[in-house]
């Protein structure tokens, strides 16, 4: 079993570390992760310019290879055959931050798992809610611990066709751990505001603020678990089709004048 | 009524001044778009520096904002407040090139529209099907012609919540278009290869290159619709988890060891 490991905030992450520690019992294991953060970056494919890929380390001396690419050019850098050997299992993070909700549509944790299920391999992100807390202690040893044990199971029981598995982990010790849920995506609040400044010669500039988003907590989404302390496991499906809407929209009266 | 129009080609794209054009008849129009191409850029939310919004024109002197921003930020400036009045309704586009299938995960065009249906705004996304002939016979207006009918629509029936529609039209004259379908996506198929080259210097970089993704063309989807000349209406809805593998994946042996 030759495992992918990235993440979308960089090769020097901590989150990655941890994560590649944690699978070297599970099998081989290859790092190919951007050079910088792509947070907030959404699924970007390269493919209008040129990719370097370089060597690197990890803060424990475990080789890795860095591009200049996004997360998803990392997984395709690898699976088209950066990689010498097949990759049989993508994991992407550990993101510090939770994605749950709406935040798949711009997640780059989330969306190099989708690149891997999009090349038909079992995709799992993880990320560690820390919050807005403030704190500066993030549990990426219970995160690690725990996509541990969920990727053993993933390589035991298999994942259907274009699903990936989006893991959300409580920022506690483990002792702290209620359990895990599987979930479905909860609803998230966004609460930008539109900061207007000027620059020192008078022009004015942008800022997309405000606080950070929060979430509804109801019980049997991602959200949910997370503020019971559970671990969040929510399989996320490539086919955004709204079924439920197919027939009332078909209902409508879709005559194309010419 | 007051209609956004944006795009992810940038303000001096053909096919935002043909939207732009087609929606005038259906409220007031304010335009605000990239000041360059950001295609295949995800669904990206920047955060991290601030913007610019200049001033600029369309080729037929229509006024319009441009932005150093992505996509989705045009809709997140112009929900925001950038926009004196408030935005009812998002549409993106027209891009060349089809968005089916799994491009909805890479799609600006698309991402944008989500952006819209985020911030609860019946939103549409509209791309012109020119396929890989190498024809620069772009049927813009057969795409703009559908899209002031599709909208109108969505004005007179509205949409569900967090549902946008996806619609796609074939590269054809008016005359030689079938008619309209709902459909659900269909299969795309990547065929991405890594090349490798050499750089002056003797170090190596990639291209992510190939062919352009085919599709198969199954009957209700929108791949399917495309390929019979018809116009293809989906709905993709923003709530992305896997809801028919819950119940298998909660049958699993969730037990986490501490």
């Amino acid at each position: 079993m030759h495992i992918l490991v990235t993440n979308d905030d960089g090769v020097n992450a901590p989150g990655l570390l941890a994560l590649t520690q944690a699978m070297q019992p599970l099998g081989k294991v290859s790092v190919l992760a951007p050079d910088r953060n792509w947070s907030a970056s959404g699924h970007v494919k390269t493919l209008h310019r040129p990719l370097r890929v370089t060597e690197a380390r990890l803060a424990d001396g475990y080789p890795a290879l860095a591009t200049d690419g996004a997360p998803s050019d990392c997984v395709a850098l690898a699976v088209l055959g950066i990689l010498t050997e097949p990759v049989d299992l993508v994991v992407s993070g550990i993101n510090p931050g939770a994605n749950v909700g709406h935040d798949m549509t711009y997640s780059g944790t989330v969306t190099a798992a989708m690149e891997g299920a999009i090349c038909g391999l079992p995709s799992l992100a993880f990320s560690l809610d820390t919050g807005e807390t403030g704190s500066t202690l993030y549990f990426y040893d219970t995160a690690a611990a725990i996509a541990a044990q969920v990727v053993a199971m993933v390589q035991k029981n298999g994942l259907p066709q274009n699903v990936l598995l989006n893991v959300n982990v409580p920022n506690l010790p483990m002792s702290e751990i209620k359990g895990s849920l599987v979930t479905r995506l909860g609803l998230r609040i966004y609460r930008d505001v539109l900061v207007s400044r000027e620059d020192p010669r008078g022009k004015p500039y942008y800022w997309i603020g405000g606080d950070a988003p929060t979430g509804v907590p109801e019980e049997g989404t991602d959200i949910g678990a997370l503020a019971g302390n559970f671990v969040s496991i929510c399989p996320v499906q490539l086919d955004f089709t709204a079924h439920r809407s197919l027939e009332a929209l078909r209902a409508w009266d879709w005559h194309i004048a010419r």
